[in-house]
């Protein structure tokens, strides 16, 4: 008898596959490991994912990039001084839920490269996109054109670095450090 | 027979586990891959590192940072205009010869604490280590107490964030474009 499809199915191993990437990187999200969190058989997993682990880590990356970006938008169509300490929180409130073990997959993919070079490609495609949109946030806030692009990549990789930083001291206080530093700089250079 | 202690080997292991560490994470950091990296059979492990991979793990990310801390010590006594730019060099000379598959083993061991808690606070301590150093480069130059910290704090979480968008993006623009930014900062705070 043919599996029929079930969505929802499909979604818990795609959920579980994120949290994994999330807590444990790359290397440590096998197949057997989501077989085993997500209550799912082997078989389904090669039934919804044919090509395996690697499609099964790139559809994680690229579901979890698809959700943050639609923030990101959201976020960026705001102040950048009420969206940056906004995105940090945001961070911060992820990271104690998990006991700060949990990371960002976008950032376990960019580490996964040597084994799953797909989910890298992903995110590095993501971060140029939110490179961008924090772009466009600063340069509807008046920071001057030629400013936008360096401070939007100084931005987006101190809050990914508070991030580590934050998971490595269990304690939020880099990433409110950082989200201070970087109001305080966007302030600094916008003209009025 | 009584097996006779050997630097060389033990040293190889460690070795060996930093550099899995650096592409794989902690979770891809398995006995199996260092007995087949580093050519050592399961029983050396055991009986360099009878705490098994744990204490493997550690002794690695302890190696590193001891290491890194030499030349973070060094660097610091430099003008931060100088050494800022040399500290990104150094990564993005590492990131470039691995192909891009190599990150920093501290932040492996941030990421990994669900597993490997003693890993993680070594990193933890780590990252507090070199803010000081950072802040007392700041110090140095020029920068105003009230400014040290919280610039330092930033200043590190760039670089390391900047390192994980470089792999990802499989170039050294991201760290060279935070490298500037974080030079005109200070640049722009230091009383002259």
């Amino acid at each position: 008898m043919a599996r029929r499809p079930d969505p929802e199915k499909r979604d818990r191993i795609v959920r579980t596959t994120r949290d994994l990437l999330r807590r444990r990187g790359v290397a440590g999200t096998t197949m057997l490991e989501v077989v085993a969190e997500a209550g799912a058989s082997r078989g389904s997993l090669y039934h919804y994912f044919p090509g395996g682990r690697s499609e099964m880590v790139a559809d994680a990356v690229r579901g979890a990039v698809e959700e943050y970006s639609a923030g990101v938008e959201l976020l960026t169509t705001m102040d950048p001084v009420d969206a940056i300490p906004l995105i940090v929180e945001v961070w911060r409130a992820e990271a104690e839920a998990s006991g700060y073990t949990a990371g960002c997959p976008v950032v376990a993919a960019a580490l996964g490269g040597e084994t799953e070079p797909a989910a890298r490609e992903i995110a590095g495609r993501a971060f140029a996109s939110w490179t961008d949109s924090i772009a466009r946030m600063l340069s509807g806030a008046g920071v001057p054109a030629a400013r936008v692009e360096p401070l939007a990549t100084l931005a987006l990789a101190a809050i990914e670095g508070a991030v580590v930083i934050a998971l490595a001291q269990r304690s939020s206080e880099p990433l409110e450090r950082v989200s201070r530093e970087l109001v305080a700089l966007v302030e600094a250079e916008r003209i009025r």
